[in-house]
């Protein structure tokens, strides 16, 4: 048994299925057949052998099987077919289907419910003779297709899937992902092809950021101004939005709304300028940052307009949580304005978390009266809230600790903040429950697990999907797998393969990248400007806007928004580096001379490229600073002694909103 | 003045604009400003000089500007901030802004009306000073912002737009794609894109093909059976398609529904069989091809659903056009049913043909109370029908002259079946109304103009935009420009411009290829692929599926898929034998000896990447056959006499459903 693999991790892991026992090679090429399953399942058992898949394979399903599982079961097809090119003959799966030559063949007990803690477990058993794939739910059956999508495997005698008994569930049974739709509005497609990535990669909530002060998104009946007004436009209708739960229900996914309030909330005053805690006219946000304008506690119109729009979102969104936001506000206006402070004064409210507190508890109200439970950011939760609350941590583990030992429950995002552009790997290590938490167990219960979340200040639709996709996948595994999955250059292996599957779900994180490159250069040829942006990284956290340079309506086209947060070849150099450094091999010294080559050489393609494309110019520097940095590199592996201080300092220097990401593996190289 | 470029051929472009006359050396220069302009203007008068975007640039407009001219504003600038990366200032342009800083200035003297014939024309001064946009409605004022971001130009002092004056109108009035959503049912993006697309090139009118023996995609309130059970669950909801009248109309856009009857109607039987001409039960048709089921025209429940069906589609499309189809009922189901005999008979209904016209004028009159003109394909025109339904010519312009010359009003797609993979300039050398025609002006006025037909037998969502663009440009071109723009090789070399300006658009005829290579290889490494895909192309008019072997749900993933009409290296390698054969440049050659040598080595390459990837396996004789057809060129251009018949036959071969571009040119080179 190999232990590089990620299956050494997996205690569960059984060779030689049945009665063969494996030898040496045949371990590694059957184990070769698993490595791209992500999240990796509790259990595998991998046997000898191979189900062969030809246009004859077909699906057979029992007579009572959901409508979903059906829709699913049809969809497996066109994909499988896609993959293979088999004109597999089998249209769309029936109910009570049985299919006549050897194929897969899926058994539930029961259509699951969308809803928290569901079952979602299945069994896979694949032998030579035929597929089997039991659940008890059709959740558990749509979860067991995807894991046997990412076994298809191919050979010289053509696909196949390989021989293995699979045993899987979920570790978490809260497993999400935040889409702010407010900040930047994301179309509806938007929002269902990243359905269908969820669902490829196991996870199971949509957590829906409707309002922010840049837009409030959802249409309202009762009080049309505030999507009228709050909008530019752009917003759901309801039905849209109930489109988007039936369309996420099909692929076993709840959507849960947030209303993110009391601040946050300059978008809803556009149109209801008496919400506010001073004095309108208001205007839709247009900048980024966190802002004053707050609702006012006081104010009985506040929530009888509360009540209105959350008894119509209720009806729409059936989950049984609804998310109230709550955080970041800072209550500068509830400070300024005469009559708050006398209504404080007058009720003994000793400050703005208590008034915090007592606006949370009026819509607590609402809330429970509409049969929902209250979720909100860590903010939320203060001294005399009660218990049945949920608190969402963005702040850090800590505070979800300390929620759970109080008896709350409570999801972690901390961590899992795709937008701020940090490696995958930095996400897949954040668990949200290790092993070494200082918890007991009824309190380890509250911990339902996480989201990633998906702040919109700086994408649009077009590069959404470039800062959700492949990196959610890592954090989706860390939600759904053993805490022992932990390896990160395998994590990163399984994320390449993973990437281009997801893309076949319509997501467009790696196509896009080029579009926008051809749009930037205009014309074909972006083979130079590809070259400088596969080792640079956006600027990470919240240093992209420190200087305050974008807006809302601002162009998300340029360098930074090609640029993603792994960048590929930075990360291809710095291993060889790593490797390298430690081995002194001589293969790895001259892929990286390969390499430090080709950014020296790529400055001057760079140059010819930015004289049609002023857009590109900025990066020069980038450009001139690389290729400065690959040729102090170079000299030292020639073993020349190099002052090359300012060198590593120009290339640390963050330009046109990215960074070089090769710096510290060169100044590895100079110092080794 | 030069010759070679399109402003050779337009009588009425004026070099040196004012009174500073132009040196040759400014005058190639100025004109290469102009080099990207698709469709070509009627009148462009090229001047001196430049006028420059910086991020101060801004749109001023009148206070009456209709909504939908602000939003189009709107749009502009973010697109030609997305392309500049300027960060412009202005974000949301509002009725009445008078920008401060030198900008574009749009005058308009009212809203156009989104109907045949409205005013489209707009003129556009460019100054060293500021920009005019001047039209008599908004819909012109949308064309002039198109044209003026094909005029974006980039020198070493940053962005600019040339100094001219343009003066435009359409040609025609009705230009127009025709979208097949009921073969393959196409989500709502893709409609929403390539009205994008459209309106870019633009186009103004969108044909919406909404029922097949495929599929009924509409929403029936009345007859839900209808939409329920004859579409898989893939149908437009009744406020989806108001949902595209609406984006349609934004963007100067017609749109009008086809509702094929009496034939290529299965899908409407399967819900309610009692209309058939035989009894059923029916099933969606997943086969292609030309079917028997057809409308009972004896059945007066037929025209009662019918009305039900038009009268809710009058409501949702608001154009005067309502189109019938009417093609291809071949009456083998009229011909089998004794009451239809009997019914002829009875009222000495002579044939099928007078048979439909009776159907037909039963719907006229259904269409004419519902205030709509009635259109369908040459099939409707029979001797007895009035002259007021129009005609849409798929048989061939000689029924268009015919028609025109019985007082019928008509369009043309002959010539214009993007599906059928032919090469762009066969379908921009079609002209709806050439100068030799032999009509008189009355008739003349008679022709409207064409419309692109997109018919979905063989795309899917994934590939249909690679299907319509870049072609559809060239075809708009012919219908916007002048009959003497008609110079093939600038055409082509525009349309790699406008394709990928297209892609900003969200359209993915460029960027979903390289997905679909990955999913296939498996992996990121799909240049062997590439090579082969950019010779090669699918088979063309209707040999793709001569064998029958492609049903509704098969995978259009694979080669075919992959390629498109015009492939890219054949072109180049094809334009640069004939240069080659007349001149015998040094040059040509040694870049046709360059591909031919690529196109050996990479057999080797391609048949690498087939161990992976089964479902690429049957291209190898494909690859091989370049091969071996690149080696005997590569002989002959060595000097050697080479024995070829065999090789040309092979390579001649179609395989995996595509054939080889090159062929006809190397066998140019063997025989020079």
């Amino acid at each position: 048994m190999k232990n590089t693999r990620f299956f050494g991790k997996l205690g569960s892991l059984i060779l030689g299925l049945g009665f063969v026992p494996l030898n040496q090679a045949s371990v590694v090429e059957a184990e070769a057949a698993f490595e791209n399953l992500m999240p990796v399942p509790q259990e595998v058992k991998i046997g000898q052998g191979e189900f062969r898949v030809g246009k004859e394979f077909g699906i057979s399903i029992g007579a009572d099987a959901s409508s979903r599982l059906l829709s699913a079961s049809s969809r497996f097809l066109r994909r499988l077919d896609g993959r293979t090119g088999l004109f597999l003959q089998q249209d769309y799966v029936e109910a009570g289907e049985a299919h006549e030559a050897p194929g897969l063949e899926i058994a539930t007990e029961r259509a699951g419910e969308v809803v928290l803690g569901e079952d979602e477990s299945y069994r896979l058993d694949i032998s030579a003779e035929g597929i089997r794939l039991a659940a008890s739910t059709d959740l558990g059956a749509m979860h067991g297709m995807e894991t046997l999508l990412q076994l298809l495997n191919a050979d010289d005698k053509g696909y196949y899937f390989p021989v293995s008994k699979i045993n899987d569930a979920p570790r978490f049974p809260w497993r999400g992902l935040m889409i702010d739709s407010a900040r930047h509005f994301m179309p509806l497609d938007m929002i269902k092809r990243n359905l269908d990535g969820m669902a490829a990669v196991k996870l199971n909530v949509l957590h829906w950021h409707l309002t922010e002060d840049q837009g409030f998104r959802a249409e309202v009946k009762s009080f049309p101004r505030l999507h009228e007004m709050g909008s530019d436009g752009m917003f759901y209708t309801q039905d849209q939005m109930r489109e988007i739960v039936v369309y996420a229900a099909e692929r076993g996914i709840r959507v849960y709304p947030e209303f993110d309030v009391p601040g946050h909330a300059t978008a809803w005053l556009v149109g209801h300028p008496e919400m506010a805690s001073m004095p309108g006219p208001y205007e839709i946000e247009r900048g980024w940052g966190i802002f004053d304008p707050t609702l006012d506690p006081t104010n009985e119109r506040v929530y009888e307009i509360l009540e209105a729009v959350f008894t119509e979102m209720a009806a729409i969104f059936p989950d049984e949580y609804f998310h109230i936001g709550g955080d970041e506000n800072e209550g500068h206006h509830w400070d300024a304005s005469e009559h708050i402070q006398a209504f404080m004064k007058e009720r003994g409210i000793a400050d703005n978390h208590a008034l915090q507190s007592h606006f949370n508890k009026r819509i607590l109200k609402v809330l429970t009266k509409l049969d929902k439970k209250m979720i909100g950011w860590d903010e939320i939760l203060q001294p005399d809230m009660p218990t049945n609350i949920m608190i969402h941590s963005w702040r850090g583990r800590d505070a979800m600790v300390a929620a759970a030992k109080d008896g709350y429950t409570s999801i972690l995002s901390n961590g899992y903040y795709i937008d701020l552009m940090q490696p995958a790997s930095d996400h897949y290590l954040v668990d949200p429950l290790p092993s070494d938490i200082e918890l007991d167990a009824e309190q380890r219960k509250r911990v339902f697990g996480g989201e990633a979340t998906m702040w919109s200040e700086h994408v649009t639709n077009e590069t959404v999907d470039s800062r959700i996709w492949p990196r959610t996948a890592a954090i989706a595994e860390r939600l759904w797998s053993a805490e022992e999955i932990n390896d990160v250059e395998d994590m990163y292996r399984r994320l390449d393969t993973i990437s281009i599957q997801l893309e076949e779900l319509g997501l467009t994180h790696i196509r896009n990248r080029e579009m926008m490159m051809r749009r930037l250069v205009g014309g074909y040829d972006v083979k130079a400007l590809r070259t400088l942006a596969d080792v640079v990284e956006p600027l990470k956290i919240y240093r992209r806007n420190s200087d305050l340079s974008y807006r809302s309506f601002s162009p998300y086209t340029l360098l930074p928004d090609i640029a993603v947060a792994d960048a590929k070849d930075a990360r291809k150099f710095n291993t060889l580096v790593d490797g390298f450094l430690k081995t002194k091999h001589k293969a790895d010294e001259a892929a990286i001379r390969l390499m430090l080559e080709r950014w020296v050489d790529n400055h001057v393609a760079f140059e010819q490229i930015t004289e049609g494309a002023p857009a590109l110019r900025e990066a020069l520097l980038l450009s001139k600073a690389l290729k400065e940095l690959s040729e102090v590199a170079l000299a030292s592996l020639n073993g020349k002694e190099v002052e090359a201080d300012a060198v590593l300092t120009r290339a640390r220097e963050p330009v046109a909103k990215v960074e070089l990401q090769v710096v510290d593996a060169v100044e590895r190289i100079l110092t080794r």
